[in-house]
């Protein structure tokens, strides 16, 4: 049987640092697709809605970074590091050249891969995130989130007030609690405090120019929801402006979760933007 | 056998006020989409690499204006007439709810139409359009286009100076002359100058806050290049930005003529807008 991101089994690989688990979805397949998660967030967080027909194309991966969920380590406050082990990870399982899936902060990952190509990448998606000094609101959005005392923080953090959005929102939650065996543990401050420092210094950095986005050199799609009150739909239009090859999708109606909230539109776009 | 754009006949329809004529592609459907074409473009301007894929999902219905290629009547100096034109073939021809996907000029006309919900819209696609009061610069991109004495002056218009996008834009230019019989008469000042007067007169109406694209409740995909010079692609990210219910595409190292630089990413894009 096909693994799915319901029944993978959790395996471990070591990198300097740190011991990561991670799951393996999908048949085996030339293309590999490693998939970099958002602010918390652990594997079990993934839509598997989204990643299971993702693996119908590629053999998708996805992983906690070091310090998170089941892995070992310490969560650096910084996205370089945090690039580092997501490339140890990728060289340490010797998987070759992959494509990425980078959400929010895992699309900050993926751009600093992008530039400094230690790792053969094809083709990167960027979904829900910011480039280097790009305009965030994660503490005001994420304290608001929670001051709502939704059944999931994901509702008011990830879809929009619209009836159609939080309705999409409460599928998507009860999709990823469908895996009952062998979940994550939770995280705690350990790592939620140096990824908020992460995040919100890659944001303030300055990147006079966009030089860094015009050095991304790789093929990619932007994703991003037209009403992201954390990182607004306008990060996505300036990477668009300035990296050289980059297609942008806006989703409307649709918060930071909007990957979520029409997982068949965004597979099949992610499928468009792969195979054709 | 299935007419294409290549093959199938031209048929005639009474308007008020003009014969039209048009040409009916693919198999019998449900599903019904009527093309509205750009800047003095008749039937045969349009890609059949573009028409007949998008035909394996609906019918499709493309027309020469009133005054246009082998349509009788006088081309009018206002997007809200030629609306009226496309209004009236839609009724004539009983095609009850329709898609549209209207391209440059042919987007004002779809604009108008959903703003006043004369005829049933299902879905609609705007591509490499603007909106009321949008930026454009006709005269003098087309006034450059012509001055390069290029083979074909969609060439430099349509495409991007890259030599990736040139090639495509040959291959397009291919597939447009590869119908071969019963070709649409070309048009001249009868058509372009109202043509003209239509088009700069829509980018100079006042829209204040953009109450006409709020006042459309369409789903609406917008497509647009990323290096678009006749309408630049920040008309179509104030498009996405005030309609209720759009997804925007972008694409990477195009013009005006995205959507025959890439025809099978747009197809599948256009699929996926009208199927998921």
């Amino acid at each position: 049987m096909t693994a799915t991101l319901e029944t993978a089994t959790t395996e471990y690989i070591d990198v300097p640092g740190a011991r990561l688990a991670y799951r393996r979805i999908g048949h085996r397949s030339a293309r590999k697709l490693v998939l970099l998660q958002h602010f918390t967030g652990t594997m079990d967080a993934w839509d598997p809605a989204v990643v299971n027909a993702l693996a119908e194309v590629s053999e998708v991966y996805v992983l906690d970074n070091a310090g998170v969920g089941a892995s070992s380590g310490t969560t650096p406050d910084n996205v370089d590091e945090m690039a580092t082990h997501a490339e140890a990870f990728i060289e340490a399982l010797g998987l070759g050249e992959v494509d990425l899936l980078g959400f929010s902060l895992g699309g900050f990952l993926a751009q600093v891969m992008a530039v400094r190509r230690r790792v053969t990448i094809g083709r990167m998606i960027i979904a829900g995130s910011a480039p280097m000094g790009g305009e965030e609101h994660l503490l005001e959005v994420v304290g608001a989130a929670f001051e709502k005392n939704a059944s999931d923080v994901r509702l008011p953090l990830f879809f929009t007030p619209s009836d159609k959005s939080q309705a999409a929102g409460m599928a998507f939650i009860k999709r990823a609690f469908s895996r009952t065996s062998d979940r994550d543990p939770d995280n705690g401050n350990f790592v939620s405090a140096p990824q908020a420092t992460a995040i919100i210094d890659w944001c303030a950095r300055s990147d006079p120019d966009h030089q860094s986005l015009k050095a991304i050199e790789t093929t990619t799609l932007i994703v991003h929801g037209s009403d992201d009150t954390m990182f607004p739909a306008s990060n996505a239009y300036v990477m668009f402006k300035n990296m050289p090859d980059a297609t942008l999708i806006l989703y409307p109606d649709s918060g930071h979760g909007a990957i979520f909230q029409q997982p068949e539109a965004f597979v099949a776009h992610v499928k468009t933007f792969l195979e054709v």
